[in-house]
């Protein structure tokens, strides 16, 4: 069976590291590399920490580069209160010693893409790299898959009342890629606040046992966080970056549609909202699949089944 | 029994027609004065309009008076592809003969709110009038027993992704109602599209035959509105105005809470758009109560009891 | 001879109050009424103020009204760090004890404008009353003889720099009466700060010795403020409103051209500039004379023949 | 003597061809390479154009790079209508025939500030590669010996009353480049509106006869643009871009002072805009040496020199 070839732009941060435990242990991807992105925490630790994450995986053959330690235009506002100052709270990993690779991580990208035809990016930090990559070398835009993204939502956000942080942090680069004519999927809050690691997840990662299911443990066993009021009275947290992944696997078992997507970049109070025209009424041409809904159940299923993989 | 007094600001406007009407039919309340702005369509009509609902439901005792006939700082953007060119499509009323008082609505406003400590402020428009009385006035703001407003939105607009028209025809006026410290119900979209006047409605106002249900029917029975989409499914059209009322008649009907909302007036993009701290997440302090639901049946009973009184 | 009816709105200020002098001296005009804003100090002592010069200078006859305290939809930046708490710094004058007019300013301003078509309205301070006056009563821009203000710059600005203070503390208010439509003629800083009172100027005043003489010494004399550097090499302090009444009596000694005027009011950094199409090369229809000279000489001479008058 | 090495960013453009033709001259100089953006016209005609003067000057060892094709975040708004469809209006030269570098603009500019840490960059188009380079490589922010720029104004602008065209056209690259903490000295429009081709010196260059001389008599032999009224009454045509290379040899000819430098970027109205604290009254640190008066005949007579040596 032909695998996907997939190239993941991350920041890790916790859902991320998730998210590369669940791909790595995903048969049908062919990760072709990794690149980091200033974002959750500083570059310094991003790019780290997914050298961290593919040593505990027993994955050093994979090539991780790092990119941009700075949004396009701002300065960079991390979410270290989220996820620690060291991005992966919970989860102590020793420094790797694997290599970090030399070229950049927008070369790395321009070359991948033009390598080949058929790659899926998978951009789940700020856009920074991403956007970085298209001005660069616009024929991309046309070369890609397709971007499936992590970041945005419909209605409501995490930083702000409106904004979600990934969209936030880079809403320069943001606007760049939803205005580059690539195909794009984007998962927002909407659809990743419907599928928490909650504590009957826990229970089932606790007695698999496995490297990822106990990683996962460390990374997300924090009940403190679990406020149902935010997630319309689910118990637990969301794992945001990993529905990529999921939605990669398993497109059925989410559901959304093409939609203009417009993102606030002129106004501090809305800064980084996604205006998403989800019912088509104000004329602008559709942009993105915007995914609302997952099936949470058969999501979290596939999720633990993966990361419960010897 | 004491009545609530209150003054009616509007810009009839379909639903405001049914919101005059209902307002009149409530015996607990008792309506100091009808004030019009420009908004759903030009003052000149919405000022006759309100006279046109008070002859027609033989109330030439209420006062009428004409305020601004544009936003505070931008040009007026009409709803009239909504309400028809006259801003009563669907009902044909002879021109009104009572008379339209020559005192300014803004300063009917400040004298009505100087002259006793027990006013709620109903506005139904665009907040212009209501600015303008506050910029001229400030003391009115703790004069005022509470402002009940029709306007805004947590999640969703009608004239924009994010902007309900209210708001979004003068956002420079709701920000300064915002900001005034008046006591504020904000009653937006998230509420106002739970209650809609759909089959079953009309057909009851049919039964009842009275003035008032007749004219509601007659602005309310466009099935090609009836877009259950838009509406979380449900069947018939929205009318907003109204809900303002039912609020005053039995808030117990209605769900909210006390939230910062924060008025987008810098980008074209989310102008007009309401910022609603609806978690209490990001540390404003609250300057509204803001109603997110509403028990429609029971709401759309108590309307249907009143438009059918003789 | 028909002397010219003029409406002075001002937020006196040092520089206001020389204007008032100025005004009063000079028999060419009928000074209709005098209308107070909150600006270089807030509202109690503007109006205040405008009494104390009346009083100091035999005027009790004068109408003073109160208008509005704070600009449109901003909080009120004040300039007390140039012109005094008090706003009269270096002059202290007895509280007033002629009466301050219950009418509010907006409601006297559009009142005598819709009496007379022969008004020349002055403002000087932030154009607050004059923006709700046109809200409140459009159809006053046609009546309306000439607005001649005081405010912004072709180049620079005084608060930031690109923002005159004037245009700045209500940038909004500045965009209504820009688009008004009214004839207005814009004196800024361009042309203010060619004409200064500096060491001359005071040693004519204190021989005068008159009443008006003397309170401008007390107002001006700070050589501690002579900064040639800010001025073009001139030494002195700017009499910027002052300006305004010697275009009214000898527009001969100013020179500029019919411009378009936009008043920047959505970006932080640019807010209250005065965006002049001086060349009139970029499209839009002029909506102002811009004042950018004045022969300094022949206007000073003037001021201080008229401060020295008994 | 050791030679200043250059690195030359450009969209030629008719005033760039003119600053190349003149570093090509300057034996002061070595010019290490010449980069091409996006701007006066698209990056297809700008590298074309500065291979084109490469040629024509004899210089075909020069390496040329492509860059970006447009702004960081906005569609690309060519100034074609001044330089023409293909940039060189009045100067006809074949397709170039000597080779485009194969790397990216962008990669070239990191690498050589890598390389060595005395090279000048020369920016005189929108400042789109410049930002790229600082964003992927911000190190070379500390590197690079200066960035000597022509762009934007203390006051006036060309492509609106207030923005100059190589900032406006790129205004957030440009919020970059002076926001980087690199040295910086900016050669804006109230510079350059000072040193104009006019009369005398295309008379002079039609006798010199040289090739370089030729070529500008060529580009700039256009009388009808001659508009005194736009230059302070000076004869002739701005010469822009070839400021920057008259600073790089003869900065005594030319008066600046340290300024702190904002770029606008969130108003429609001010776009780009250089918000200029000439007086240091605002508190912003100082990021850039602003050039605001040059020498101009000494300017002038050395740009003659040069271009008329065989």
């Amino acid at each position: 069976m032909p695998r996907t070839p997939i190239l993941i732009d991350c920041d890790p941060g916790q859902d991320d590291a998730v998210m590369l435990m669940l791909a790595m242990n995903a048969p049908e991807l062919e990760i072709l590399g990794i690149t980091a992105v200033g974002g959750n925490v500083p570059l310094a630790w991003t790019e780290a920490n997914a050298r961290r994450i593919c040593e505990l995986m027993g994955r050093r053959d994979l090539p991780v580069f790092a990119g941009c330690d700075r949004p396009l235009v701002r300065p960079l506002v991390t979410a270290a209160h989220v996820h620690g100052e060291d991005g992966l709270m919970g989860l102590t990993l020793p420094a790797p010693t694997m290599v970090l690779q030399r070229q950049h991580a927008v070369d790395f990208i321009v070359e991948t893409l033009r390598a080949r035809d058929d790659v899926v990016l998978c951009p789940v930090g700020p856009l920074t790299n991403i956007a970085m990559a298209l001005t660069k070398a616009p024929d991309i835009a046309r070369r890609v898959r397709r971007i499936v993204l992590m970041g945005g939502a419909i209605h409501g956000g995490n930083v702000t009342p409106v904004a979600e942080y990934n969209i936030y942090a880079d809403p320069d680069a943001a606007a760049v890629v939803f205005a580059s004519g690539a195909p794009i999927v984007m998962i927002g809050l909407d659809c990743t606040h419907q599928a928490l690691i909650g504590p009957d997840q826990i229970a089932a990662l606790k007695r698999a046992g496995t490297t990822a299911a106990k990683a996962t443990v460390a990374l997300f066993d924090f009940p403190e966080r679990w406020r149902p009021h935010l997630y319309g009275g689910r118990v637990g947290f969301p794992v945001h970056d990993a529905c990529v992944v999921g939605w990669l696997l398993d497109p059925q078992a989410f559901a959304g549609r093409d939609c203009r997507v417009d993102v606030e970049t002129a106004s501090e109070l809305t800064l980084g909202q996604t205006v998403v025209d989800w019912h088509g009424k104000h004329g602008g041409a559709p942009n993105a699949q915007v995914i609302r809904d997952v099936d949470a159940p058969r999501f979290l299923d596939e999720l633990l089944r993966r990361l419960s993989r010897p």
